[in-house]
């Protein structure tokens, strides 16, 4: 999301001259970039899109000639923190599924820890009041939840899809209070996810099927 | 939240004689119903205040007096909601520990399954965007983890304490999963939540202290 550490070395998008010419692709990039340092700092509805158009050097209109209203502009921003999210916690195809599994689980807490105000800001506790959002926030589960399947090789049942997606909401409740309260060590929480996930699908294979149930 | 089956058979606020006199408490409780009835199918941005005020035989501005603001009333609504979802998930302190815990899970899992729709779209895969409706969620998961740790009967450690946070998020996503694709049954699901609790709980005692470790 905003503020990473490797980006800090190069010019914040303010730096570049203001207002000049850009290609439709990199002035999106570029609105999204300001969007994601602005509500890094300070909740959607305390971002003025007045104060985003200045900042990128161009007019109001202009800016909603890119994103009709405000709540879009504010879901393409949150679907580019998701998209960083997702890109920092891949699963490794190369390495042995434990190590695929852990360092996924490490690169997730890890991204928390870093960005902990932004990713509370997006995701968590919501005012459901924006299915957009919703959407991009159960897109960012289901993915976590297939890479984790493939990385664990257990067979995608039901049972043990709707596991590995709990898992992961604990995961997240995990990582955003350590990273809050400094409960313990990365490392420590990262190996206790782990174990936690060996524990939890070991028991789902008990788990009967609902009458009802689905099968996907 | 809405649509509770035992109140379908009352009359529905909107039966009432419009726009008679009602006490100030009154008038807010029949406020935040219409709210709940309405919020329970539809999102937020496509609530009308107008349709609100209609609904209750009072006009716009009556309204506006009450909930200065539609972020005012939406958080009243959800607020309700919250209060709705506590007092179905009470630990009952008159039997054992274990049945203590069994029977708040199968009430919130139970609860869930039967509001689906209001429960995730007032609190889940947030818009973080209000710090209202976000402090109303953590406000869920604040009591829902103390009330665990008594009825658990298990020291109250940073660490024990986010896990039993870290737990609830993960029966909440087992519970909305099931609610919504009935992949088991809920007396399994709710079994397998508790014993899930167990095998956090033994585990929790490996993780060491942070060294900048809170000690709330």
């Amino acid at each position: 999301m905003a503020a990473q550490p490797a980006r800090r070395s190069t010019p914040a998008p303010s730096a570049e001259p203001r207002g000049r010419r850009l290609s439709q692709d990199d002035r999106r990039r570029q609105l999204i970039g300001i969007g994601l340092q602005m509500l890094a700092s300070r909740p959607i509805h305390a971002l003025s899109i007045d104060s985003v158009a200045a900042e990128a050097g161009i007019s109001r209109g202009l800016l909603f000639h890119y994103f009709p209203t405000k709540q879009h502009y504010y879901a393409a921003v949150v679907r580019a923190a998701a998209r960083r999210l997702l890109n920092a916690a891949q699963a490794d195809p190369e390495v042995a599924p434990d190590e695929q599994l852990r360092s996924m689980v490490a690169a997730y807490v890890g991204f928390i820890d870093r960005h902990l105000e932004p990713y509370t800001a997006f995701f968590r506790g919501g005012a459901g009041s924006d299915p957009d959002i919703r959407e991009i926030f159960e897109g960012i589960r289901d993915t976590l939840t297939e890479r984790t399947l493939g990385a664990s090789q257990v067979s995608a049942s039901p049972a043990t899809r709707m596991t590995v997606r709990a898992w992961w909401a604990l995961v997240e409740s995990l990582a955003v209070d350590r990273a809050e309260h400094h409960v313990t060590t990365s490392e420590a929480l990262v190996r206790y996810a782990v174990d936690a996930l060996s524990d939890l699908l070991a028991r789902a294979d008990g788990l009967p099927r609902s009458p009802g149930s689905a099968t996907r």
